[in-house]
């Protein structure tokens, strides 16, 4: 499909193995959905000037995780000491936190800036580097997203990355609450940081 | 107006008194809404079996600092000792948290369920009593209250207070979102308590 690949992020990776690896546990939906962020996150790191090889890595890898049961993300939140406040969530928080730390162990990605752009891609963060904004808006915006606001995120990403954080922002907690659900406190945390940059 | 008083609270407190208290220091506007809200949250605490001589008495006094100074309240978080991060906001917030001292030194107003419900009408609380829910949902839907979603308001405020704090607090947390304002982190914590509520 492409010819990127990631030689240069602190280790030599097989884009053909990570593909082979996504394909056998994600659903077609979702495995061309990681091709698509993939691509609009090197686009926005190359409009940027972000690492694109870092910010195209996570792109693909952000949604490795999502598919795994609820037992095994609350298994990995134990035997990683990561904060049990997670327990309290769901699939929605795990994938991206607890699903880097799945990434770092069964691909072998030890790459940080990588593993926070996976970590911070659903709940964001008041520290995101260049990388992490990149795969956070490139999820929102990537050419299959269709719902209402779609345009208005898109014109923010060509007007600032910060703008396109509190935008994507500002319209997810929007719909947790329209939903009736409730919020994480790092996205809260990160919406009030943001929402001054719109 | 009424004949209303509150002689069991805690001490005797003249309500004549009070009103001219209050009057010295409000907009008309203001001191009729506290009065609105006096009735409507008496109302409410003898439907719902709260005190109501408290609920009453905090429902009248809970916007009596509402129009000090933002120098004022500054003074007072310092003097006071209230948390600093306070600071960061604005009188939408303090007019509750630190009016309450206000009222407390100027009034001599001890009684803490008053306090804790004149300090909670803008935050809410994941702990809220019986007297805090009636102030702080006799605020949003007093008579004159006028906006979208005031009929939902006042159907959840006679099916349950907690569906109405519930609504109250997504409702009020929406309004900020829509506007870009940050939002106070004990009101983000009272909604992802109260939201299951609904």
């Amino acid at each position: 499909m492409t010819d990127f690949n990631y030689e240069e992020v602190k280790h030599n990776f097989d884009r053909d193995a990570l593909l082979n690896s996504m394909k056998t546990q994600l659903s077609e939906f979702r495995y061309t959905h990681c091709l698509r962020v993939e691509r609009v996150s090197r686009g926005l790191a190359a409009e940027y000037g972000a690492d694109v090889q870092k910010a195209g890595l996570a792109g693909l890898l952000h949604d490795y995780a999502k598919e795994r049961s609820d037992d095994e993300f609350k298994q990995v939140i134990k035997s990683k000491n990561l904060d049990p406040d997670l327990l309290n969530y769901n699939n929605a928080i795990w994938h991206g936190i607890v699903g880097a730390e799945i990434v770092k162990d069964e691909l072998g990605i030890a790459d940080e800036d990588v593993l926070n752009a996976i970590r911070r891609h659903t709940v964001g963060s008041t520290n995101m580097t260049q990388v992490d904004k990149c795969v956070f808006v490139a999820d929102f915006i990537e050419p299959e997203r269709d719902f209402p606001g779609i345009d208005e995120a898109r014109e923010y990403a060509e007007k600032s990355l910060d703008s396109a954080v509190a935008f994507e922002l500002k319209h997810s907690i929007a719909h947790l609450i329209d939903k009736n659900r409730e919020i994480y406190p790092a996205t809260f945390e990160s919406y009030n940081y943001w929402i001054n940059k719109l």
